[in-house]
């Protein structure tokens, strides 16, 4: 049995890790921290976990840790992540990370997108928790960095056409949609439900943070520098990320053969579904599934990907990638 | 030409006065005021008036506003309302006051639910601006109280009743569901998208402060001590209150009756209509009517309505009272 | 591991008890049936089930049954699931029945509201699936009639009352809103997206179907007639049901009493919790838990709860029934 | 007084142009028609009338149209308009058609994406009706074909890059995000209430009708032949349509080039607005206003636009046609 801390787990991507892990047949919450102010009962913290959690939020104590835990899934922002992730590792736990301080290998684009880059010796050997493409080096890792949402997304739908070079490895245009939690929990003007409902809207144009995360993935897939443009917008729904991908064959594909391909390449893995129509986010609410449906449009290759953020895009991935390190089925608690 | 001031037109009341009396032909803006941060063009406080309020929203002057307006919309929340609406009459406007300060002839019950009252002169003379009800009242008042949005949907759907006695006048149950723009613009937690999505609460359960506004009024109309319970809830939508309300009847009534008795009392009112089947939100959203079904089941008097709570439960109906007030068609610019 | 099959299962309540069982440690599916024009591939026909369970969905024939189940959870709805559960029952199979056909012991009531009933030898041996209430009766049962999901959330909120003869057994107002899945499958003009979307409506006024379900309940654990008015309505939502219940007090009873009246009653039952606020929708959504609060409002003993109508309201009340019915933990994966 | 018929008026643009001539200071309805089984008193066919249309929507006769109506908007849908324009036209009224019958100009590639024209003489002499790019032509039009929302939002976002030469006229990707009233009244699966809230998911990939009408009308504004690719997907909620337009720059521009540029090109078009930041749907809800903000990220040139589908891309845009056709100001009604 698995002993599993949760740090940071006042928000929404600790409050879907618990609930998973709550259900997981090999793995227990032994620990659960946050802020001071955000402390508590769970039952009080997350109304809906009344009769299903009977623990303390507690703020963290790393020697509590040490004794009590296995792996700590770490739900801090990133800054304030790579500031705790060296004293985590110490108490000789696994980290699954949830932040970006841990994906970008180039610490000169980490700090271009977010700040000093405080730990780069933990940088240096985390892996990149994406199991469909870096399954073996998960395996062994301590510290796991688990992907962006959107990355998650992009990625999956497009590393298939990268790995064979069918697609121009510049001028990709992936068009993202999210749902609403992956603001996270803090209130804003934005995000006030009179002004979210009934909306819909780009925001943060060529600046996302997880542009980079994407480019560095591709282009480790692809094998060379891999140029993108990704634009997110988010839409009036709780979960979920829809990408569209506009990407300019290298020569002629058939719909027949992008089928092959993805069914090929995604042979295996449990939690990647290539669809034949148009996939959609309530498909995959709630559920750790990526659904991938490439097809030809007007001499483009279009990629349309499905996930839920907070699951394969958060909280259910980090399971995925615990359970790979663990080495157990890494469905478990999953389906 | 009514030359109307908005005071505190930063809101959304504020926003959806200001559409109305840009489509009112017979009244125009003349100045908006807003606290000191919440200043800055027009334009800019709400975008979707770009290119139709070529005006400056700014802190309120006093001689401004006797020079430039004929009558003041004072969309300020209570208590803060009673601070200034004796120095807006002093300027010789008209004021039709939003908040609640105005509406509870007791000061007892108002200190009760409020605060200290601090402004009974004029509260003596006010209007209590429901026009299906006190239409009179309304046309020679300087200053009129615009109702609750609550109170508006209650005392619309069951004033028939209390009038002619056909209700035992306690017991009566008022149970209303609003959308979230009630709340205001304000963010918090309860209100932020990913919580209030996909919920439904009660809220201030026993302590409404529109308790008290409606067992005024429907005791004013039963003309004997009215006693009530109303319950507010919150369902995830931008606007609208749904009332159902549960009566004691006096003596068995028909369904023929009922119909027969509330057209007769709202013949001539434009803006109530009388349904034969349950009201829905949706057919009243944006508009400034008041649907209402009165029907019986299980021996109860049961009477529905429904309206907008930022139209017919506020800036439409300041509108409906300023039009009244200044002696102009009562529907101009609510149709 | 019981062996589960599902009849009707292309409908919203058998999508949620193919996704339960999915995750049960002790049961799984092994046959699932629908409508000749329904079946497919339970991927094709439910595309968030890809990759999660590859199984036909068939047309229903009793042999196969036999053969491959030991429980049919019968997701049919009311008269049809008359005509067909004779038949289960005769396979050998234990049935947990969905429709209302086995709710009503009155077969007079049943009339009245339904239509005549076809099978009253089965209607004489059924227990009502309400584990809270009658759990001993369900544990010996061949055939377990499923609770309607709005008298589920009625009688959990006000049982205790009913229970220590607390509140007047006349005049009891239950007003409930749902979500709209509760409403079924079948597009209609009414749950079109863009008419039911940010609106919010009563509908049977006086003539629902679950009234005399609630009323025949709450007769019994009072012990004598109970007679009230049930009002439902439907908002803007997927799931759940928010119920606020209006009881006349016998004699004057505290908040206190309630709190500690609630809490002894609901000692040990793994899925009521009661609460020291208001309940909200969202958080027991997908969940099997139904969350209480008893409080006292103007002299009224006001109830509400709430459930998610799939679940603790259909198909998670269900497998709670079937764990009961099989001598497993109650809250088999359910938690 | 313009006297207006509306031919198909029991859909959601019928009741969107009803509400607008409601408000219409020059305009009254004097004659509306439906389909025999879709006719009766306006407000019952639109609850939301009560109150506000007294009148029958009846079954369309030419001769009554005739003698009661100067122009008709002609809300019925592609094909059954061509079948009926003529014999409209031949009343003597002045036509306003909503479907895209008219608008294609190309017989060829109408029978490509729609079916056999039967009507190719009116479709010689149609104005297309976009008054920012074709006002002189619709002022003297007897036949207006009202554009597609669609393609009134990706036109005007990018018509000043076309007209100047600054982007390149292939490889164009115009991805847009539409509410849900877009796709109609009738109910079906895919816009049931449980599927469509909480959903997004894109449709027709390569394949959307109004592909085709965008490249025309790009193309007559490029002067020369513009090539691409129009994908739309669908969120919850009711109203809008938002557009991302992403272009490769013929050469180097910027922001400050851009921004002069679309001003200098809307200059004087009241319903254009050209934003310093992101558009967003709700700020043009129910507005006759096309809000854009063209910008450019990682060396591509991205357009966004935002527009209510059911106004500026249909009935606001109708009636802006007609006060144009009538020689009244343009904003009539409409502000």
């Amino acid at each position: 049995m698995i002993r599993v801390a949760i740090i940071g787990a006042s928000g929404y991507t600790g409050l879907d890790s618990i609930e998973i892990i709550l259900r997981h047949p090999q793995a227990r919450l032994t620990y659960l921290t946050a802020l001071e102010e955000e402390c508590g009962h769970a039952e009080m913290v997350f109304p809906r976990l009344k009769g299903r959690c009977d623990m303390e939020i507690e703020p963290l104590n790393f020697e509590k840790l040490a004794e009590l835990a296995d792996v700590a899934l770490c739900c801090l922002p990133h800054k304030v992540s790579m500031s705790f992730v060296p004293r985590l590792l110490n108490t000789g736990v696994k980290v699954i990370d949830f932040s970006a301080d841990y994906r970008l290998k180039d610490v000169v684009v980490y700090e271009k997108f977010y700040q000093e880059h405080t730990d780069p010796d933990n940088l240096a050997h985390a892996a990149y928790g994406l199991p469909e493409l870096f399954r073996e080096t998960i395996q062994g890792a301590r510290l796991v960095a688990n992907p962006g949402c959107f990355p998650t997304g992009a990625i999956l739908a497009i590393a298939p056409l990268l790995k064979h070079g069918l697609i121009e490895t510049s001028g990709i245009i992936v068009n993202a949609l999210t749902g609403v939690s992956g603001g996270g929990k803090n209130p804003s003007h934005v995000f006030h439900y009179p002004n979210m409902n009934e909306n819909a809207l780009p925001y943060k144009v060529g600046s996302h943070r997880h542009m980079p995360e994407i480019e560095q993935i591709a282009s480790e897939v692809a094998g060379k520098p891999v140029n993108l443009l990704f634009q997110p917008h988010v839409g009036p729904f709780d979960r979920g990320i829809l990408s569209s991908i506009y990407c300019n064959p290298v020569e002629k594909v058939t719909q027949k053969e992008l089928n092959e391909l993805y069914r090929s390449f995604y042979e295996g893995q449990p939690f990647v579904q290539v669809l034949d129509t148009p996939p959609a986010v309530k498909n995959v609410a709630r559920t750790n599934f990526c659904h991938v449906f490439p097809t030809i449009a007007k001499g483009k290759v279009v990629c349309f990907s499905t996930l839920d953020n907070l699951v394969k895009g958060a909280s259910g991935q980090a399971i995925q990638n615990m359970n790979i390190v663990f080495g157990l089925d890494e469905t478990m608690g999953l389906l």
